[in-house]
């Protein structure tokens, strides 16, 4: 049976670094004959112009029959040529609610070879190699009522609701304890209970479930503010973070640098599981669409590569493939590629195709 | 006329920090002149006791009165000791909430004497210094309706609500403005706009504000995920960031690491100002009651030294002085004084009471 992956290269820096992603993926298919049915399809401004949506029926089709998405991104001054209500169908936030993506995993792990060009010290990035769970369908982002409504005496007031179900709060909590059964076995759950009835009930969900399913497991809780300043203070305390949706959003870009490269990093965004245990799941970079570098052919390619690493790991199920992609990018940069993002003052500069190129090479000495 | 300050140390290393800023002000009525009215009063578990209010009437009437109010800590195992509904009577966010304080002032500056123990690059560190003004009465920590209801189905949810009012964002954005004025021109606003519509006004309002009035200032926008990154990444790109209670909250925490050390922070909660332009004040170290270490005598008191410089300058009027303490406290550093938490390894560690000596000879040399 094929496993069917639409690659969508979408907006700004997306199409760029997922070409070499794309590349990536279809040498495991043939060297490593991996089943992979591939089908590339367009998102954002293009389709836009051509058949006045940004999300066309056959991007929605691919997107709809495939096992996994690789997605690149969407964004920039492309946003703003199209009309807001048509750029909210098939947008991203749009995606991820209709596919039930509801559990982002973002690892954190840190490169020594760019100790470098990151912000914190090489000692406090040393041992780095931690994920964050972030709940990606429901929390403030999605929570109703919600708008801005013009009081009585004139003014407005703008109003947004933050909301958690029990079963909201439990699925996505199963997800990092499962996955810390495979790591450290340590989760960090992040909230903010002294304030927020919403986080008081997180923090007594994923404890009930922890006592009940997981007591293997060692659970510890961190209010919000308190992880932001740990993130940053010693980032390698950590193994598995989970914590709802707009908080999850903050302390994974404040981890991004932590990790000491935001072009570096892969995520996944799954839903539910079926029968089988499998989940679909929309793998894309960390860094967004970078509308000042896009189509210069400058970006760095290895948020997206890393990405192909995980679903060679979580849809594809190869491990050990996973493992020799991101061997194979430890290779490339140790032997000094680096893109602009991540190069020292001075040194070479390799294009987003040359990296590309890098880390094939690297594969195909194995 | 003398004007009136409430010294209330609260509770676990909250009245070891204050009593060492007690001093140095003292040191500054006695040597300086300047008319102060120094009130103490208790906070917390132990008027708890006595009189069933965490807030006793006697500290209520100190803080009342008071212009501004020089504030320890609280929170701890102590809280447990409390039931919440007493706890919640005069808790740290309805003393917010009463006194209006809605400007919440966090500077952040970073100290080269103190490189060693930060955990941002030196090179990283360099120039830091900017302020986060959070909003404090309103947002996510206010809103109503909240609380967790059981559904039909026997779940349970949780629901907060975010909110602003245009009064609300104007006022406070005003505040950034003004006080960019005295600094480097340059105010960043921070919010989620491409999600929030709290956010979306939150934006418009400020942007209105700033066109109608401030149009000498250069204000730029960042959305919340991206401005965590900025603030690890290059932090002394920033002069006054202003935000919304639960951002403000997160970033601020996340920028105390930026700064090299928590327990150096200083800060202010002000409330609006009246015809002659005076505002209530609450100073308060940015570090919590840290009941680990609490009564051991180790904790740094300069979060809550440089507090009183703040006071100097915000509400004593007098800047010179609150130039003095700082200089003060940047010669005890530059002597070596270190409290355990800026300690590089090896390095001798002063107790609270040895920190608040070595400030008041540097302040004596002078
Ligand atoms: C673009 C934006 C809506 C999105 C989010 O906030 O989820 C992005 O920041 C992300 O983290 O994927
Ligand atoms: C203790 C807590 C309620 C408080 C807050 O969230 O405002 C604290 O974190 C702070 O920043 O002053």
């Amino acid at each position: 049976n094929m496993i069917k992956v639409a690659v969508v290269g979408g907006e700004g820096i997306g199409p760029e670094v997922t070409d070499q992603s794309h590349r990536i993926l279809k040498w495991f298919s043939a060297r490593r004959g991996i089943p992979v049915a591939l089908r590339e399809a367009q998102y954002g401004l293009i389709p836009y112009l051509a058949t006045g949506k940004v999300l066309p029926d056959d991007t929605a089709e691919a997107m709809e029959e495939a096992d996994a998405i690789l997605w690149g991104a969407t964004g920039g001054p492309e946003t703003k040529e199209v009309p807001p209500a048509a750029r909210k169908v098939g947008s991203l936030l749009s995606l991820r609610s209709k596919y039930d993506l509801y559990a982002n995993l973002r690892p954190i792990v840190a490169n020594p070879a760019l100790a470098d060009s990151a912000s914190l010290k090489a000692s406090v990035l040393k041992d780095v190699d931690f994920i964050i769970i972030r709940e990606l369908t429901s929390g403030i982002y999605f929570g109703e009522p919600r708008g801005i409504e013009t009081l009585p005496d004139g003014q407005r007031r703008g109003f947004n609701t933050q909301q958690y179900t029990t079963s909201q709060i439990r699925r996505v909590a199963r997800t990092a304890f499962e996955l810390a059964r495979t790591r450290k076995g340590r989760v960090c759950s992040v909230d903010k209970a002294n304030v927020l009835e919403t986080s008081v009930l997180w923090r007594e969900e994923v404890t009930a479930l922890h006592q009940a399913e997981f007591s293997d497991i060692e659970l510890t809780h961190l209010y919000v503010d308190n992880a932001a300043m740990q993130i940053v203070r010693a980032p390698s305390q950590f193994d598995v973070m989970v914590t709802c949706n707009i908080f999850g959003d903050i302390l994974s870009d404040c981890a991004a640098m932590a990790s000491g490269s935001l072009g570096m990093l892969p995520s996944v965004s799954l839903g539910p599981p079926d029968r089988l245990g499998r989940r679909k799941a929309l793998y894309e970079p960390v860094h967004g669409s970078a509308p000042d570098i896009a189509g210069k052919g400058i970006a760095n390619p290895l948020g997206s590569i890393l990405s192909v690493a995980m679903m060679l790991r979580l849809t594809l199920n190869r491990p050990d493939d996973a493992t020799l992609l991101e061997k194979a990018v430890d290779t490339a940069l140790a032997g000094g590629a680096r893109t602009a993002d991540i190069a020292e003052p001075g040194a070479k500069r390799l294009s987003t195709q040359e990296m590309g190129d890098a880390v094939l090479n690297a594969l195909d000495k194995v």
